[in-house]
């Protein structure tokens, strides 16, 4: 009874409602979130937008890669229980596929739904699975693992804490709700049961739909334009540095990416007093709107050798923006999808806060290694940043009528 | 010239501005929020109003007691530096005015800018400042420190830590948006500069504005609906119960109010155990829409007299609203005025997770103290709560024209 009280409760709220319109994607084109129409309630009431907004559970691909940055999200890392092996495992992305699938439609977890979600829309909830290299010693499927999924090289820069990296399972959770990505936290956590227990758990946040005139690039908290630069839906090669294809080594993994995870905490304190001038040349960037300092607007193509009136670059040697190019990297390309995370203040004093760095991309050794390596020996931000934690996931495409998420790796 | 820039790019996104309107306020009437005229900027944009409403630094009352909830929030205690007295006080208060005049503008906190803010509009941002009782020993104020002020009494479920609690002085920041209320935060900290130091800090949310079809009472992460019956600004006692009336003992606190602020954590593992049921005798209300179990809707009066057929009270004698009800106190009452915090997973494994409940009232001893007391004894509540951290501060009324916040107290 308590369930049906809650669902009743909300879908009242809903109206009749219908998929309709597919809403603007900030990555800048292509679909994926799909918007409950407006509709007139029983009370002359109608859900908001930002609320409304539903994103399809079902499709090629996992929601949560293509779906416009979230203003709230959790990580969630799960190590599979002692004891717990394949059978557990599967009856897991069952369990978890099934509610996430009702969560992000708006409705309650299922019996003993905690209520938090109450009165709000699916707000474009996503919840995102992904598997750990340790996940397929830990099921015997060990000759299913893609080689994709090797341990990501040390670099000399890393200073990562073991006990938040890696993990069997990655779950991705991103509303614009707080309460209703909290809610859907709970839940998740609630569907592990016996067997996964939470390895680490991160929080992180994005600008609120709404707060700028239209919808924009999104800021960090050094105050940048970023994802500028992200590979587009409508370019030719987005499909092939996103996406798995078919036929390839590992079947299962076909329309899945690989999720590169980083915890890259920002030492706010220095980088605050850095001037203007200088902070711009570290990114090759205008902080203001995200144009390259050669000029333009945010879009303009960088000039990576233009000179000034002294005969240096205008875009020095060891920015961000120059060093990070697929043009400088072979064509590695990623698709950053981040939050920024703020814990308060960290032991040293310092703001614990930074970017929930994630990466999405068909094969990380062609996407954040290379970049990554490059960065790591040269990049002007490194003295900025630091990398507390990392974890590399195989995220499967996304579940097709009837089936749960990753059911083509458990079940093939 | 930095600072230019980044002025000149916000007020382009602004447009034309000018104040009017006023937004509607969750509390159920009355002003303070005014809001941007929806204006159409060169590029025929229009600030959403999520971003565009501002809320006015100036004013009978500080800003951030009457406003609607916003989705973001930062609480940071500060503590004077060794040798810092009423000097450097009296011109910290005046650099955080004149911030939180700007930022509450939508404008840059000043040189320096972060930049993390740009691109949105003030979000509702308010940045609100208290006096805790020992500001008034470190600036040889004691004459003028209130009798309000005077310790909260232990209560035999505190938790406290030491460490999180108390500080000379406290600001309290919100804003719809987590950019906004950041950018914010760190101002802030910067102007404190070598005045004072960083004490405490901790983080909430609350829904996002659209999550839900028409603005509603807030929920808790219990999944509550909480704040049904704060006092409301149409009720002929609200001001004597919020605010400091003219001609008291202290006349600098005159329009003030005072703010006990707790850190309350919930045993969410313990709470989600409990079905719905009981969670709902354990408050006296319905969870799925906050009316009394009595009956009717959320804002129906609750029958603390009626009994069932089992001849026992249908509002339990312990039950949360029965307990805290003014009519149980003599008329104590308070408002409610909370962020929800979730700080990930605490050293215990359990969610550390739950309210920062701040109660604002013209005087904690016929506010929170008489209902503490009463609930400490036999809240139905206590067993799923744990209050971990207090805070009491004198907030002075709201600055006039050219005044600073405190300039009555500082000056007089
Ligand atoms: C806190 C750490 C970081 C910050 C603050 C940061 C910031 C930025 C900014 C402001 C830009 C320019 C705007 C844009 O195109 O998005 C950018 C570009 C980029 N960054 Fe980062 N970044 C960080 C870490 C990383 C890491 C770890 C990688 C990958 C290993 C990375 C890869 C890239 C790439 C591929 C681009 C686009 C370059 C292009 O296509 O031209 N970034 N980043
Ligand atoms: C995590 C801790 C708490 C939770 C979850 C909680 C929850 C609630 C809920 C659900 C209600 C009923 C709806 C409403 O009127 O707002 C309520 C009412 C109330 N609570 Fe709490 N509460 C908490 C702590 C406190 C504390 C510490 C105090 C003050 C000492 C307090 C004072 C009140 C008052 C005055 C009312 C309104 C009663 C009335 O006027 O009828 N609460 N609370």
């Amino acid at each position: 009874m308590s369930t049906e009280n809650l669902d009743i409760s909300r879908r009242k709220l809903l109206g009749t409602v219908g998929a309709a319109g597919a809403a603007g994607l900030a990555l800048g084109a292509a679909g994926g979130a799909a918007t409950y129409a407006t509709a007139a309630g029983p009370a002359g009431t109608a859900l908001a937008t930002v609320g409304s907004t539903a994103v399809p559970f079902r499709g090629t691909h996992q929601a949560g890669i293509l779906q416009p940055l979230q203003a709230r999200g959790h990580l969630v890392a799960f190590d599979l229980a002692p004891g717990a092996g394949r059978k557990e495992a599967t009856a897991l992305m069952r369990r978890w596929s099934a509610v996430a699938e009702r969560l992000m439609a708006g409705e309650p977890a299922g019996d003993g739904d905690t209520g938090v979600a109450l009165d709000a829309g699916p707000s474009s909830l996503t919840v995102t699975f992904g598997f750990g290299a340790s996940f397929f010693d830990r099921t015997g499927l060990v000759a299913r693992r893609p080689a994709e999924l090797d341990p990501l090289p040390a670099f000399s820069s890393d200073r990562l804490d073991a006990r938040r990296s890696g993990g069997d399972l990655w779950v991705q959770i991103g509303a614009d709700d707080a309460l209703v990505a909290f809610h859907a936290l709970r839940a998740v956590q609630k569907e592990a049961g016996a067997a996964a227990k939470v390895r680490w758990q991160m929080n992180g946040f994005n600008r609120s739909p709404g707060a700028t005139a239209q919808p924009m690039t999104a800021r960090n908290l050094m105050g940048q334009v970023d994802g500028t630069r992200n590979p587009k839906p409508s370019e030719p090669d987005f499909q092939e540095r996103v996406f798995v294809p078919a036929g390839g080594d590992q079947p299962w993994m076909a329309g899945g990416s690989y999720a590169v995870v980083r915890r890259i905490r920002m030492l706010l304190d220095d980088w605050e007093k850095l001037p203007l001038e200088r902070q711009e040349r570290v990114i090759g960037r205008r902080k203001s709107d995200g144009a390259p300092l050669t000029g333009g607007g945010e879009t303009t193509e960088i000039d990576l050798d233009r000179t000034g009136p002294d005969g240096k670059l205008v875009v020095p040697d060891n920015a961000h923006a120059r060093i990070s190019a697929p043009e400088q990297n072979g064509g590695a390309a990623m698709l950053r999808r981040p939050f920024s995370f703020h814990d308060g203040i960290g032991t040293d004093g310092t703001p614990d806060a930074g970017l929930l760095f994630i990466a999405w991309q068909a094969d990380p050794r062609r996407g954040f290694v290379p970049v990554q390596r490059k960065l790591d020996r040269g990049d002007a931000l490194s003295p900025f940043i630091r990398h507390e934690a990392s974890g590399l996931f195989a995220v499967p495409g996304g579940p097709g009528e009837g089936e749960y998420v990753g059911q083509r790796l458990l079940e093939a």
